[in-house]
């Protein structure tokens, strides 16, 4: 007999990945596959990170530096010293300070609050930890649902923690500034404003709309913020897993206490910090993504195909109204074609389907696949 | 007001690592460092891992493996066969596994068992989760007192899980084969057998001793049982933390469902693939250990210093008989001269030291600095 297993663990439907490219290549027997599905960057790694890891080869039988001196030195540059070292902390990707917000602030029986089709780590980290996840509907432009929100954690005394990405994965919507700023004014009045928000900012660099809040200015505000970055988008790490959370020194201190004190790898750590400084990489990256989207959205139009406006590197298309098949049917057909998108039907979104933007040469290709599956 | 922060979490105190050399350099203004603090394998990292990292570069923008389909297959293959998928799950780093074992098989309330002198990441990941370890004293020859475990875990109905490192880090003492297995027959009759015994072999390539029960054979007799590996000891891949678990499917499934999806990096697991097939290193590796273990037991005992035997990549050393002074003097004096030995005061040894086994040239420089500060 094994020891019990507590029920909101046996009951938990663990997080699908976006379909690897060497499994996909073993199942379908395919040799040349494509992958838009996990909105990685399609240009590869930062040339500078590459670069730097040269150097940390000699050194991996030493653990990693466990207070992250280097990586967390170089953030606080990145900001133009406008904050320090004690806001920061480096997680083993963002996903793990999900993990560790979750950890540290709620336990079993409180309750999270996100949107239905908010990034579903969330709601999964919650779980693990056996807590609730109340998830909001999405309002009529595909949005988180602010007033639903603050109904709620105003009803439900065991709400703990708000999460928000911003833009928000996989629907590619984002939250003006001024929605936000009173949202988080007036979550700031409820029970002493002693919910935290957690804003997740992983796309950040992809953004083009002027109005997105900025992160940095609304941490100075609201001290019970905590901002999300990662090096898995627009730096192309994202195999090297790190990420970092940014917030008050008593919320930083608390999730340093929990963390494992070597979550995040010698190499994710030496190629983050080069990365940072690879401004180049970071703008050839937009540009290349900015294209990609254009190619995207004009023949989708062409096709017929509706798709929400994005600010991520990512599109959400309405396979359903467009070529009357569902978001899982269109994934299966251009599997088997040897491209992976990305079904959305965990979010309740059966009708659609996510198409993280690459090269130019791999949109064509894809676009082709499923112009040929109607 | 920041959102309440349970008790456990409050009061926990983190775990503090070997002392690293970057921070040595910087505090005390010191050029050359030896580093004898963690047990790293001081030949540096496996070459064939190091060749195999050249190949992973071009795909860092991608997401690991989340299944690590090739890194498991090379772990099956390294055990003959003998053993299936499914009864792996692999760990960013062994401590993420103790992690998980924790949160799937206890909720806060719940109690661990180990030893007041086993190592500290079981305490520390007990308590990050609400949850008690009731530490049995180390017998006379600094071993697990395995009758006193049962006695308690008789005694204390929420004990779910018991952690056992064999051999034992920070002490380097082993239990043999006959006393295990007595030891897991008596436990497999308490309360149905539902208690879980993590078996920590992370020094296991570094054991001479004839008579440490061999992992696998354990396996297939006691069922919940869950055996411990690590990459970051002989195979010098700490930096890029990559471990394992081996167990029933039942319990792995269970790890594999809470596990963050993406938590080991893509260059772990390579580096960990290829570092298995390099048998050369971990020979070489191993029969550098056992001389500058043999450097070390000489050069204590001329000098009037007793010490633990040990079957790991460390000794444990009395300071306090050999040179009056407590262990955590000789460390403060000896980091004042650039060399970083490991205090165990945390673990109630306040009178020892525990030394890393180094290369020949840093062996003879610690402990002529050891020998100085008499």
């Amino acid at each position: 007999m094994i020891t019990p297993i507590p029920e909101y663990i046996r009951t938990l439907q663990p997080y699908i990945p976006g379909k690897p490219i060497e499994e996909t290549q073993r199942e379908f027997h395919i040799k040349k596959v494509i992958k838009l599905a996990s909105n990685e960057n399609p240009l590869g790694p930062s040339p500078k990170a590459l670069l730097a890891l040269q150097k940390a080869r000699s050194s991996l039988h030493r653990y990693p530096d466990s207070s992250a001196y280097q990586l967390k030195q170089r953030i606080v540059k990145h900001f133009g010293n406008s904050l320090a070292a004690d806001r920061l902390i480096i997680g083993n990707g963002s996903n793990e300070v999900i993990d560790l917000l979750i950890r540290a602030f709620s336990i079993p029986g409180d309750q999270i609050v996100t949107s239905q089709a908010a990034f579903i780590a969330y709601k999964v980290s919650a779980q693990v930890h056996g807590v609730q996840t109340l998830a909001v509907s999405l309002d009529s432009e595909m949005n988180y649902d602010l007033s639903e929100m603050l109904t709620i954690i105003k009803r439900e005394e065991r709400v703990r923690l708000v999460f928000i990405a911003n833009p928000n994965n996989p629907t590619g919507a984002y939250l003006k500034s001024g929605d936000l700023f009173s949202f988080l004014t007036e979550l700031s009045k409820i029970r002493g404003g002693s919910v935290i928000v957690v804003l997740d900012y992983a796309y950040w660099e992809y953004v083009t709309a002027q109005d997105l809040p900025e992160p940095i200015a609304l941490l100075k505000k609201f001290p019970n913020l905590v901002v999300l970055r990662t090096f898995s988008k627009i730096y192309g790490l994202a195999g090297l897993r790190v990420g970092y959370g940014i917030g008050e020194p008593e919320i930083i201190s608390t999730l340093e206490k929990i963390r494992n004190p070597f979550n995040v790898n010698s190499m994710g750590m030496i190629a983050a910090t080069s990365a940072l400084g690879d401004l180049d990489f970071v703008k050839k990256s937009k540009t290349a993504n900015e294209k990609g989207m254009k190619f995207w959205k004009k023949n989708l139009s062409e096709l017929g195909v509706p798709y929400w406006e994005s600010q991520g590197n990512f599109l959400l298309v309405d396979v359903k109204r467009g070529l009357g098949l569902s978001g899982n049917d269109v994934y299966q057909a251009c599997l088997r074609k040897g491209v992976i998108f990305r079904p959305v039907s965990n979010y309740g979104l059966t009708q659609a389907l996510r198409i993280s933007i690459g090269t130019q040469s791999e949109n064509e290709t894809a676009f082709r696949v499923m112009r040929e599956i109607r």
